[in-house]
């Protein structure tokens, strides 16, 4: 696709398009500008806007805004975007407190969906179970901002040397 | 975010991003142009461009281009977005077989990571162990281009009645 | 097999048996007495002699001796006795917290395996995550007698009415 | 427990106990003899006279009698047992295929319980979908003698080094 092509349908996103189609450009568009600017590692998370932090060091917290670009038919957050805000939360922590030439990959992820994904955001709170060298096990929880239980998971992680 | 802050945004992504960045702003802009047309249910499936077929009437096929919105920071696809398209195949198939007045939800969801999802697209194969009028249970498996198996799933749904 | 042929059979191994295969069958003629009594709900339950417990209105704990019965070719906990221990613990607080006309029935059951399971006994954790008139879902966790924690597992459960 | 301790329970189960509790009393009596031929690894799969057999090289079959040994309070098998079979079909497969200095345990493990276990006896059919130095990936279905569906299971299996 061409500069022009793309501007010219950038232009009937704007002007024919729903709220909905605009605000999920505009999501897009802000999430590729913070990748650009190195905010985040993948472009995955860039245009979903997550965020994530250590809330101690044994806890790990991602959250994520609930919009139309992560929304299921039913009009709540899609299951496969819950099920990778657990695999992100509990990965990324393990990857954050492992050496640095180790990397850990999910070789295994579980997810129960208790209600639906609706509300403003949604907050992944992560812990590990054991961190082995090989062989790694955590387990998350997702909430909504009522605090209400939205989901949980539990994954096992396989650690592999990265090459320096 | 104005309409022309988020042109000047969408310039600057032209201009500075990288071949990356500009790859996946096509990629939505496309995106959404045809969940604009009715292609697409949901901005998700819209922009990561999935595909769906029936391939017999027990199999139900779902394919996903890799690209690098679907990407992590290993340069495959995301295992998130591999349980998205897990998630998608055996739900969108019990969905399309089921009474006009019912949608399934997931319960649960399980994935095994077998092989890096590297290739050129993910092709999801997905089929119905039993459909009960509540709980019905699915399994589907994810191929690369090479046919090669880099994960397989299992999920619970759960029927719900649908007001008309 | 008649009378005479068991008593047979049985002296055979009081005599050339080894102190494992003794202790075994010692361990099962309790855990049928036990049953008897109606101490148990299950030959399972008996001859492994598990009991439980609620700690608090929303803890469950389940315990089982570690015994010869129960290892595997390792001389651990066998995988499928931890599995049945969750279940059991999980299914057991929410059938024991349910309405008499329902009987809660797994539909769904994951274990992970952290540490082998050696020690004196194991030790169960079960809470219930929602409890609901069809779906409930629960989490439990398993210990060793020092406290190391030896297998988390999650579950699904389907409320079936139960004939008067 | 002393000798004549045990006899004497023995006689009261023979004496005083239901049909089913004479039952669970030779099954094992006669598992524990298998045992002491050398006919089972463990006792587990020796008092639920387990057997199994390769189908073909990439198919591994393991059986297990109905009896009311593994029955849970409902009369159908109990889902820890079948759990258990799911595992050690798996598990067994894997470890028969595996170099001799290693074994493999289970990582994780995951059961849907489709059908209710009634029958004369449970079937699990069980095959590999990637057998790697560490990390393994095996599916596996149980059936009942109708071949009605009545589970399905996947793990994940971790290689470690046995001592010589």
């Amino acid at each position: 696709m061409e500069e022009n092509q793309l501007l010219a349908e950038i232009q009937t996103i704007i002007e024919t398009g729903s709220e909905d189609d605009r605000n999920v450009l505009k999501s897009v568009v802000q999430g590729i500008r913070t990748k650009q600017r190195g905010e985040h590692r993948t472009y995955l998370s860039a245009i979903t806007h997550v965020n994530h932090r250590f809330v101690d060091d044994g806890t790990f917290e991602v959250t994520i805004p609930i919009q139309p670009l992560i929304e299921n038919p039913l009009k709540m957050a899609h299951g496969g975007i819950t099920a990778t805000l657990l695999d992100t939360a509990m990965g990324s922590m393990l990857n954050l407190k492992a050496p640095q030439n180790i990397a850990y990959v999910t070789a295994e992820l579980k997810v129960n969906y208790i209600h639906p994904g609706r509300g403003k955001h949604l907050r992944c709170i992560a812990t590990i179970l054991h961190q082995g060298k090989q062989l790694s096990f955590s387990e998350a929880k997702v909430y909504n901002d009522d605090d209400k239980l939205i989901a949980t998971g539990s994954g096992t992680f396989f650690a592999i040397p990265l090459s320096s």
